[in-house]
C-alpha cells in the first residue's frame, strides 16, 4: 500500500558552522514508519542551515568546514550586516550555496546510503540555535 | 486521497545574475491543486539557471550575487566560449554548482518555508531570458 | 494509476573527476517503468561522487573540472588525509558541496529537461570506481 507521513527532528546547535549527523536519527523515524521501498525527504526552515551529506568523520568534517570559511569568508563586507546589523551575512550566503533540501532512498526499510555516507545538518548561523528538520516519507508499506 | 499534479510558472529575467522571489506564485499554485500535506518539486529547465531558498531582501541577494561573480570570474577564460563563441561559460557552470531543483515539504496546505527564507530562481545568462519553472505536487487531499 | 518503481545504475569511471552523461540511460530506464507524469530521483550511494546537470559539451565540461579544481584544490593540507591517508580529502568536501541527489519532472513520459541540459555523475575519487546509481520514479501510468 501506498503511504506519505512526515515527521520532524529537533536539534540544538553550537554557533560556527555546527555540522551534526542526523542519520541515526532519520533512520529511526523511517523505520517507526514502516515505508519499506521510496523516498524520504528532510527539508530545514530558515535561511542560515543547510543540509549533505559527508562521510562523518572529524578529519573531512574539518576539511569541509575550512573549505566553507576559505569560500565565504566571515570578514569581508555584507551588505546584509550593514542594512541589519545581525552580523550572519555570511551564514545566508553559504546556506543558499548549499541548499536546505535532502531526498534519500529507501529500500528494504533502510536509507540507501554509502557506508561512509551520513546526512549532516550544517549551522552556519552565528549564535547557538535550536533547529527543526521536516521529515516526509513516501514510498510502499509492506 | 493521494493526489498529483503539475503546473508551470513563467517569468522574464534582465542578464546579470537576476535573482527573483517565486514563493507568492507556488504558494498560490500549491493551493489551487488543493494538496494539503506532501512535497512541491521545482525544476528548471536548461543550463543556466538555478533554484535555491535565501532570505529575499536586497542586501543579502546582493551578497550572494557578489559571492557567484568572486567564485566563478566572468573575466576568465571559458573553453565553452573559445568553441561556441556564447559569451556564457561562467553562466553554465554556476547553474552546475547551484543545480535546478528544490523540493520544499507542505503542511496545511502551505509551503513549509522559515519566516525569512524565500525560493528563488537565479538566472545566470549573460542576456534576458523568458524562463519556465516546471512545479510537481504530490500529497494527499483532504 | 500511481505507481512507484526503482532502478539502479552500474557505471565505470576513471579518476580525476570524470564527468559522465547519464541521460540515455535515465530516459530509458524511465520509459521501461512506463510512468508518463510524476518525478524521477536519482541517488549516487558514496561520498565522493556528485550529480547534477549541464550541457554535455566538452567545453563546458572542462570549465566545470576547472572550476572544481581552483575552488577546491588538491594540493592544499587536508585533515582526513593526514589522518586516514587516502588522499582523497578534497573529493569528499567536493562531493559535500556539491551533493548525491538529483529531482529531474518526467511529463508524456521523458524527462523534462531543457534541450542543452544533461543528467551527469561527476566522480571526484583519486582512483577509478565502479558507481551504482539508484532511481525511484513516482508518478501515474496511463
Amino acid at each position: 500500500m501506498f503511504a506519505i507521513a512526515d515527521f520532524s527532528l529537533e536539534v540544538t546547535t553550537s554557533a560556527d558552522t555546527d555540522i551534526l549527523d542526523l542519520t541515526p536519527r532519520v533512520q529511526e523515524e523511517v523505520q517507526a514508519i514502516g515505508v519499506t521501498r521510496g523516498l524520504v525527504h528532510l527539508f530545514i526552515p530558515g535561511s542560515t542551515a543547510a543540509l549533505t551529506t559527508i562521510e562523518y568523520e572529524t578529519g573531512v568534517v574539518n576539511d569541509l568546514r575550512r573549505a566553507i570559511e576559505r569560500l565565504f569568508p566571515r570578514d569581508i563586507p555584507y551588505e546584509h550586516d550593514r542594512r541589519w546589523g545581525d552580523g550572519n551575512g555570511y551564514a545566508h550566503v553559504r546556506a543558499a550555496f548549499l541548499k536546505p533540501g535532502l531526498t534519500i532512498p529507501l529500500a528494504d526499510g533502510r536509507l540507501s546510503l554509502g557506508t561512509w555516507q551520513q546526512i549532516v545538518l550544517l549551522d552556519f548561523d552565528n549564535r547557538p540555535r535550536r533547529r527543526r528538520i521536516l521529515g516526509q516519507v513516501m514510498g510502499v508499506t509492506p
